[in-house]
């Protein structure tokens, strides 16, 4: 049976470092901007996956890895994007055990039986979280990337509910919601780790 | 620092088995039917509650612990009443750690920063977990038992957003929201606990 954990995330909440650490403990591989890359390269996703050379996207960040708060103009929801990436999700999902961020995978692999975790936190946090890891974001003021984090999540709202069944943050789509308003990331994938463990037990049990 | 976990949920989730046993992993005392009894009963609280006489409700089931589905008819959503549960819930908050099932703990009790827990299910979980633990519900159809989750929830639901900040099961208001369906809610309370304790180490730094 294969394992996949999705990870949806209010933007500056700490679930890409989640997944990160995730993909580490199960030794999984790690999915987000290579998939954004393919669709915007008209690559075929396997060979663009395994050449791992996409870390930015369309919805991504740039790739050193820091996080500017550009990346939503780019932001194109047309329907042919979309569902090329759902497409690339599903190839990805078919040939490997991994740890894939947002995209809509939580709602596409439905399935491979994915362990969906949505990541939230209060905006204080999530405030300072964007600029403990921002670069070139530092004279912003909280005002103004509050309102960066509202449209950011906004957009991922939108595209989320243009084909999903629950909506984008809604927690009867996903296994396990956490907070992690003030919380150690490092700790909070260990024990979320058990969470999924137990999960992945489970379904491998019923598929028998 | 006090130690206070809510637990709320969805009828036939689990909820009140994961409270229980989180109480017994954290030596903690478990808070349920005793609240409404104490209501129902005009006592002054703390008498109620060190006596542990009250184990059904108003909100609640039966004495022996067994489930029936004909506690609905008798909730009463008076402004009192509600009243009445906070002043009783803030008293035991302030006295003892505990784990408290529902009665809307999760957003009276700001003030002692408590880890707050929604555990929900899909519904073909909760139907199984109602007929596996009914009394004299075995002959309902599973869209009579549909029908009963639907309607208590229902009922909660409305009662929470008279008070409450946050609807209820939105998770913004929550610190962990579990999934519980096909779970086996023992292995689900050792790894909550986990949270739970990180939750309250970070909180105990903070307050220092």
């Amino acid at each position: 049976m294969r394992k996949i954990i999705t990870v949806s995330r209010e933007f500056g909440s700490g679930g890409r470092e989640l997944g990160k650490r995730l993909a580490e403990i199960f030794g999984m591989n790690y999915v987000d901007g290579e998939i954004a890359g393919a669709v915007s390269e008209e690559k075929s996703l396997y060979e663009t996956y395994l050449s791992g050379k996409y870390e930015s996207g369309i919805f991504g960040y740039p790739p050193s890895g820091a996080h500017s708060f550009s990346c939503i103009g780019s932001v194109n929801n047309s329907a042919m994007m979309i569902a090329r990436q759902h497409k690339i999700i599903r190839e990805i999902a078919a040939r490997t055990d991994c740890v894939i961020i947002g995209r809509g995978a939580s709602a596409v692999l439905n399935e491979f039986k994915p362990f969906r975790i949505f990541v939230y936190a209060d905006m204080p946090s999530k405030i300072a979280r964007c600029r403990s890891r921002a670069d070139g974001g530092e004279d912003l003021s909280d005002k103004q990337i509050e309102r960066k984090i509202k449209s950011i999540d906004g957009a991922r709202k939108k595209t989320h509910e243009l084909y999903a069944a629950y909506g984008w943050g809604d927690k009867a789509g996903y296994d396990l919601c956490i907070n992690t308003s003030g919380a150690d990331i490092a700790r909070v994938a260990e024990i979320t780790a058990e969470y999924a463990s137990e999960y992945f037990k489970r379904n491998s049990v019923q598929g028998e």
